[in-house]
This record gives C-alpha cells, structure tokens and sequence, in this order.
C-alpha cells in the first residue's frame, strides 16, 4: 500500500457500464515525511474518505478485493484512512 | 486509474487472435494539473472515447475486466470519459 | 500496449520446463515519436513479428492470455504489428 | 521480492472491513549495498517481524497469497526476515 | 522478462510459512548492452542458475506459474539461463 492525500474529485458520467456507481477520489502521493512524492492517481473509494484526509491504497488486482470494486476494470482502491503513522519513532502524521 | 489524453491513433492488422476486433486508442498521460506527464499508452477502448477527451484507463489484469477485453492480451483499458476534476476545490480541467 | 521495436534475439536453453517452446525477441520501448524510450523488454512473440518491425506488447498477467503463452511464468507478450500510428493527425510511423 | 528495513508503524482504525485484523508495517527500501533506496511501502506483515529488522517483501496479487492476506485488497506483504545476504562474495548485512 | 545476472545469495530462516523451502538469488539487472541497469530483485530460482549467469525472468502473477513458486507468496521468478543475446546483430552476450 502507498500512502496519499484525498486531494480533489473527478467526475465521469459516461463510463464503462462495470464502472458505474463506483465512488473515485483524487489521490496525491506522500512520501514518509508526509510531503507530496510526486506521484497521483484516481482511486475506488469504498470507505467515505474526506478530501484532506491520509489514506492507505493498494494497486492492481488487489484493488479488486472489496465490495465495491469486484469483478470491475478499477485498479487503485482506498483501503483504509490513516490516523497516525511514526518513522524512527518520530511521529509524522496525526489526523486531526 | 491514471488520467490521460487521447491523443492518436494506431494501426495494426496482424495481431494476436484474442485482439482482433479490439479498437486501440493512443493516450498521453497527464498530470493533476491537465499538463503532459511524460508517459503514454495504447489503451483498448469500450466507450467510444473521441480525440482530445480526456479518459480515466486502469492497467494490468484489471484492464481485461470490460465486455471486450475479457480474457484477451490487453493490459490498459479506457474506464471512464472525464467530465471535469478539480484539486484543493480548483478546478483543473472541464470538459468542453 | 507499449509500442516497441524488434531489436534483437536472446537464445536460453536452460529454461523453466514451461517455457520451452516459446519464442522471444529483444524489445526496445519507443515514444510517441518513434524515439527509443529507454526501457527495453524481453517477450513472448505468438505472431512471428521480424526484426526492426514495430509491434505492441502487453506486461503481466495480460502476458499469459496468448496460446502460447497461457500458464506460463511469462510477463510479457506481443499481441500486435504495428502498421500505423498517428498522434494529433500526424503520423509517427508507417510500416515499409 | 525487494530488501527493506522496518522503519515504523501506521494506525487505520477505519479500513474496507476485509483489511480488519491485518497488521500493517512501514518498509523502506534498500539497495543491494544496503543503503535506503528511495521508495517506501506499507505491507501487510504475517510473521511478526520487528522494527529495524530487514525483510523481504512482495508486491502486486502474490501479496494476497498468505494466509491473513488472502482475498483481502492488499497490495503488499512480508514473505521473509534477512539473516544475511551478500553480493560477490561480499557479506552486505547481517542480522545482529 | 528482464535480463539480470545472478550476483549474489540471501538468508532468510525465517519465513512466511509457504516461502519455506523456495530458493533465493540475488539479481542485478541487465540492459541490452549488457551493463548494471540500476534496479535489482530478489527472485526464486526453479533452475539452479549459478553465480554470474545471465538470466531472463518473470515479474508479478507470471512469478507464481512454476512448479516451486505455485500459490506462493513470491513476485519475482527466474525462467531462463540465457546463453546469448543480439541487438542489431551485434552479440551483446554470450555464456563462457
């Protein structure tokens, strides 16, 4: 899983019909210091995470694995909002 | 999902058996903020995605998830026409 | 698909019991612009693409979905010869 | 695989409820030389490892093939912990 | 595949419990002009490859398509030794 921050929304009305009704959220990547990494990409939302909110993703077939997305053409999915994570003992990130 | 641009077209009549009748669009991927990020794909199509929109495709098994790409050599897929996406409330692109 | 060119032949014939049989050719990955884009693969050919032809080839699980390449430890495979492509009406590339 | 150090540890108390259970650790990457190799990852730990312990870890659908991930929308897993290895002839790390 | 050389060995006692068993090396990976390409991989090895051979191997799904590997949590398998490669005609590599 990479860690991102819930940064914007897209929409789509005309989809693949297996996409339909699928929730998508713009993620931006973050490296262990809680600063962008560069990278984004638009993934399955299955949880309700908030814009600003840290999250964990997955890739790939994995991003198959839950309700929402089975059996879909959906290869990025939410799959858990981060409340805190620490490198080294330090803490880098607390949800507020 | 990544974000791209379609952006050409390719030919090719001789193909794997599985990928006949398969359309194939060219894609540019782009950044949140709708400029070029460097890479590119030859994307399947199952919606009909015209030139200069800009498409939502997923990559790997997921992209043999759609009525034409099931179980066919095919590993990037078109999921979605993007109507419009914004970042921080921003909007970056609309579709015209 | 990435788009690559046929640049040469590797020979292995110590190989895992279920890839023998199966044909490889050196790939080397070209942009949009027909340039050599830096990655190089090896792959799979079910088609008998020849050198210096350009072709698509898919990665992953995409990679076992050909006849010859179904259960087996392969990643890559051609699925495509490339006669044409074009990227915002000009064209990159016509096969001779 | 890849080598990587557990450098910390992620809380999600809300995750897809097939994530519930699964321990999570923070990996950072190393190079054969034994030095952090840039990217960073969150897998799902199996065995119990420790922080600043090395591992071996695996991404993409092999990363559901453990028993706490199987069917579960992770993308990334420990499958081993380092007591050594070396590159050459050369002892790069061993355990202490 | 990729072409890498088998540079070196690792140790892990400690292991998923379907890892047990898989034998590991330490790949350095290859460009076509048979130079150090910068990335490197742990990969099961169903051969017996030997230190300083060239090898071709798979990434992801395909790396769980042998004998050894099956169901396993592995991502990265060797499936050829690689006696020789061209580009151009010109032999890049050919085993002593």
């Amino acid at each position: 899983m990479q860690l991102a921050r819930v940064v914007g929304t897209v929409v789509a009305t005309r989809k693949d019909e297996k996409m339909v009704g699928v929730p998508f959220l713009v993620l931006q990547d973050l490296d262990l210091e809680n600063r962008p990494a560069g990278g984004s990409i638009i993934a399955a939302d299955p949880i309700g995470a908030a814009r600003d909110e840290v999250v964990l993703y997955s890739k790939g077939s994995s991003a198959r694995q839950t309700e929402i997305t089975r059996d879909r053409p959906n290869d990025a999915v939410i799959c858990g909002i981060v409340d805190q994570w620490e490198v080294g003992g330090e803490e880098k990130y607390r949800k507020v």
